[in-house]
């Protein structure tokens, strides 16, 4: 594997010290940033995810904020998601899409107050899309991208890590909400959420000086529960069914095609761009769609797309795969045509390294 | 220095074969593609670069594509650059900025026809902008990426090299201008241009199964001519001052500040968004601005922003810096106020190892 160089325009983040003094092996770039992807090796931090308790650095979720009187319009503009019931204290999941109903990232919202949201982004450059749309229609908000990391803790132990430095308010979270908890004398913005199927919770640490100190605190609060600096880890979210923006889905992709119907209300999403390009969508269904895949044999790194073919016919492609220790098959994240996505379909991918035998699982490994 | 982690998500370019084959050591990530930045080492590519030949994998440069009748409207909204005179066969360096004026991307912009334009793009999706643009303005011009990866050949020999594979025509393109060339039976697109001041081509490679076939007619044809894999060479550029986006330059900067005024005119490029904000400035002009900078001493890797000081107070930063074996000195690259910004002014840089002692050199070193 060859090494990354370093430059100014690959943003280091407010953790990255303590990121380099916890071992991190390799890394990949995110947003512009550095974002950690292996400590000790994937399988290691996979199993440590599994049974304890990380900090992850996840800076690399920038933030677009949306601040002014037409906030709201413009947030309703950018997903098929209804947004008229959410409330301060929520974290939405958001399909944004483009005017052909594209998928151009797939952030999580936070809704501040009446008239002020963060928006927090997969790897795309989503702000500028945002600021096209309020400058070509005047829109009364300011766009722009804040001061704010996050910060994540994940694993079982997660609630009593947060807990140790948060104090019990944090056990209370419920899942997607977020509020406010002192650390140090100051109130930081906590959200009980992340990018694994382990649980846990995201700090947003408003303020670039902040960092090191919540980070030292949370790996001095967690000297007795095993607490190690990690990373969302590849065989954890595959297992999990976890998307990846860029990975598994992108401009080509309806929300619906990556099985993300169920955040869409087409219909009343009064407002939204590509509106019209889903509502058929909606109500027809895509023909094809993200499936589980199981794949047999050893494979390679999927680090292009795999083609699918049933008896030699192109039906999808496999986007992200993994050996899973704790399953003891490869599993894999794939688009599959209607026609041979039924959960037992047999069918071929085809890697770098050649054809591999697979099936359509019914079913993400959880 | 830790390794790169591959995903799909990070894309491989219709190149990378070839690259890999040339033994290429280290990456960076660009457009959410992989950029090769080490071959053989920084300096042994750089005096290589300055006395050869080299092909670079530059397909980061991804392209933006208007096509449509309202594409040129739609160009001039990008740039405060006056297109009027703009005609097929020409290409144009292009700030463009958002509705403050600040850098979004400097990009090559190709016009194809009348109604058609490929703008080359620096690391930021650009497309989104665009795109959100065209449709809140209701444009008539589709926008979007094509399977288009530019192939670099640069070098005091590039000429030879060229008209090896291309014939002798390609001799006579000006520069900034581009022609179209045979190549095994179909035309390319050959521009002279490229990033690095040794001179040479960047070839427009239309279709992911061409790159291969003449990345290796060019490695066959440049056998005699010391040809090898290269990459856009950070001391060259730096001692060139050619700027990178996102290292020199970004959304806080005006086009002014990056030394770009000669190609704005604001006062005529009616439509350019962020005219208004742009014409004090021009007027005025800039109250700090890129400059050259001599630094003493033994300097780390310019990963993060180096304040620059004067009897301690602060008046710029250095955004890149590297060490220039040809010239004997660090050669580097900063923003400076106009209080400091004279040649020979002395200053202090702060890096990560402690401060340095550096003067405000009078020009890059050419």
């Amino acid at each position: 594997m060859a090494v990354i160089v370093p430059s100014r325009r690959v943003r280091r983040t407010p953790f990255s010290e303590g990121v380099e003094a916890a071992g991190v092996k390799a890394y990949t770039v995110y947003n512009h940033m550095l974002l950690p992807t292996v400590f000790r090796s994937v399988e290691e931090d996979y199993h440590h995810l599994k049974s304890a308790v990380q900090v992850w650095d996840v800076s690399v979720e920038r933030q677009v904020e949306l601040r002014g009187p037409d906030a709201g319009r413009l947030m309703q503009m950018l997903t098929p998601r209804d947004l008229r019931g959410m409330l301060p204290g929520a974290c939405y999941y958001l399909p944004t899409v483009d005017e052909t109903g594209g998928m151009l990232n797939d952030p999580v919202a936070l809704k501040l107050s009446e008239d002020r949201y963060w928006v927090s982004i997969a790897d795309s450059d989503l702000l500028l899309w945002v600021k096209g749309l309020a400058y070509a229609w005047h829109l009364d908000v300011i766009v722009d991208e804040p001061d704010v990391s996050p910060l994540a803790i994940q694993g079982p132990k997660a609630d009593d890590l947060a807990a140790a430095v948060f104090g019990d308010g944090v056990r209370a979270l419920k899942f997607f909400r977020y509020g406010y908890f002192d650390f140090e004398g100051t109130q930081m913005l906590v959200a009980r959420s992340g990018y694994s199927k382990q649980g846990g919770f995201e700090v947003y640490v408003e303020g670039h000086e902040r960092g090191m100190p919540l980070w030292n605190a949370l790996m001095e609060a967690g000297r007795n529960m095993d607490v190690h600096a990690g990373c969302p880890n590849l065989i954890e979210r595959v297992e999990g069914g976890l998307l990846s923006y860029g990975n598994d889905m992108n401009r080509d992709n309806t929300p619906h095609e990556c099985g993300l119907g169920r955040f869409c209300s087409t219909q009343t999403a009064v407002g939204c761009v590509g509106r019209d390009a889903l509502l058929r969508v909606a109500k027809e269904g895509p023909v094809k769609q993200v499936r589980a895949i199981e794949i047999e044999g050893d494979i390679p790194s999927c680090d292009r797309l795999w083609k699918i073919t049933a008896g030699g016919k192109p039906i999808g492609q496999v986007t992200s795969a993994a050996y899973s220790p704790d399953f003891g098959v490869n599993v894999a994240i794939g688009m599959v045509r209607m026609t041979h996505w039924d959960a037992g379909t047999p069918i071929e991918v085809q890697t770098q390294d050649g054809r591999r035998d697979a099936v359509v699982h019914e079913a993400f490994w959880i």
